[in-house]
């Protein structure tokens, strides 16, 4: 199967998480918006018509004649398409879980910078934004990661994957979460690290993997940036 | 089955989802935490270190052994053994995706009264709330409504249901969503309300079925209220 993702081009941002596992599984697929007239591509696709389940917003992926929106539930598709996902159902309902909580707290380290509106600029809405990062900083991100610890902590088949005996695509946005984190809040992430051992771990062997690796160092991962869900402004890392 | 749902006790919530759905279906269930030391049982099963596998907030559904988070999640699992779900593969990852967008939109409209920070009462973020309040109103509520009314508008199966010929869950989530913003945002609802016929059509449909409307006359259903997802504050419905 040929995939076809469209997402924004210019940013990593909620896309990323499906590139990952596409990357790392070594699929034949095409970053659609990314192509000269792709932007565009996505727009008409989006607005046309004729399309009857018209997905709420990018990402989303193309497979055959199948339009599937919501980052979760397009790794919840791919997953075993891939390989990266457990044989089971529970462990597959489990690793959709975790990927439903870290979209929550994706979602969250977006209105830090956008609490008033996504309508507005940051620059606009700075001040309600300095006002909200201790609390995010201070006990929503620590809350999340001692979730996620406890959870490779609780693994009945060892803490190096969230799920199961086998990286599965949860795995791979966790390290993306890191990634970001450790990008966004390195004041933060610098204090927070040394109590999280096994997701540290985890980021650790996860942008190891050959695939992985290979594609980190290539022109195809966007770096990081001031348009994306997770965002360096220092002073949002009090 | 006998399913034991954990939720808040005095909220709708995101937990009233899952309750529309086993009320719709007269399933065999629990509300847990509504029972004498229900919220102490609750907390025990989210802090046991014996449960593999912890959800990260209520609600969480418990069917045997299996215990699943994430309102969504719960919702997919439970729609096909429900009987409210479509029985093709592409109607029920359609159904599912409809459920997140909605999910989105909660969460926008909490965010909405709390745009500082969750650890904050509401009167210590109002003038953050009320500077977000026309954002809400004006563009991210039609923005979603828009996108509902055309879902059912191009439903080759008719616009009497978001996915296929029959009711589903997505039906009675999207009736909860427009109950919650008709409480919460009564003027920009009144305002709003004549553009989406077909969604003011389904959620009269909805509210009638039998077995629903026999839950929303039940001391079961709990009131609206400042506790809630969505609130009824004047200043936030400018």
């Amino acid at each position: 199967m040929k995939y076809e993702l469209y997402y924004w081009p210019s940013i990593q941002g909620r896309g990323e998480f499906v590139r990952l596992a596409l990357e790392d599984a070594g699929a034949n697929y095409v970053d659609v918006a990314r192509r000269k007239g792709g932007v565009a591509k996505m727009m008409r696709l989006m607005e046309s018509a004729r399309v009857a389940r018209p997905p709420w917003a990018p990402p989303f992926l193309r497979a055959g004649k199948l339009i599937v929106g919501q980052t979760a539930l397009i790794l919840q598709y791919l997953g075993p398409r891939l390989g990266l996902a457990p044989r089971d159902e529970a462990g597959r309902m489990w690793a959709h879980q975790l990927q439903l909580t870290m979209a929550d707290f994706a979602t969250e380290g977006h209105n830090l910078h956008h609490p008033v509106a996504v309508a507005l600029y940051y620059e606009q809405q700075k001040r309600e934004a300095r006002r909200a990062a201790p609390y995010f900083t201070g006990e929503r991100i620590p809350k999340y990661l001692d979730h996620f610890e406890t959870v490779l902590d609780r693994n009945p088949s060892g803490p190096r994957h969230l799920v199961g005996a086998k990286a599965s695509y949860a795995d791979l946005s966790m390290f993306q979460m890191m990634e970001w984190l450790g990008y966004a809040f390195p004041r933060a992430m610098k204090r927070l690290t040394p109590k999280y051992p096994l997701l540290a771990a985890l980021r650790g062997r996860v942008g190891g993997r050959p695939r992985l690796a290979a594609y980190l160092a290539s022109p195809r991962r966007l770096p990081f940036g001031e348009g994306d869900l997770f965002r360096r402004y220092p002073e949002l890392d009090p």
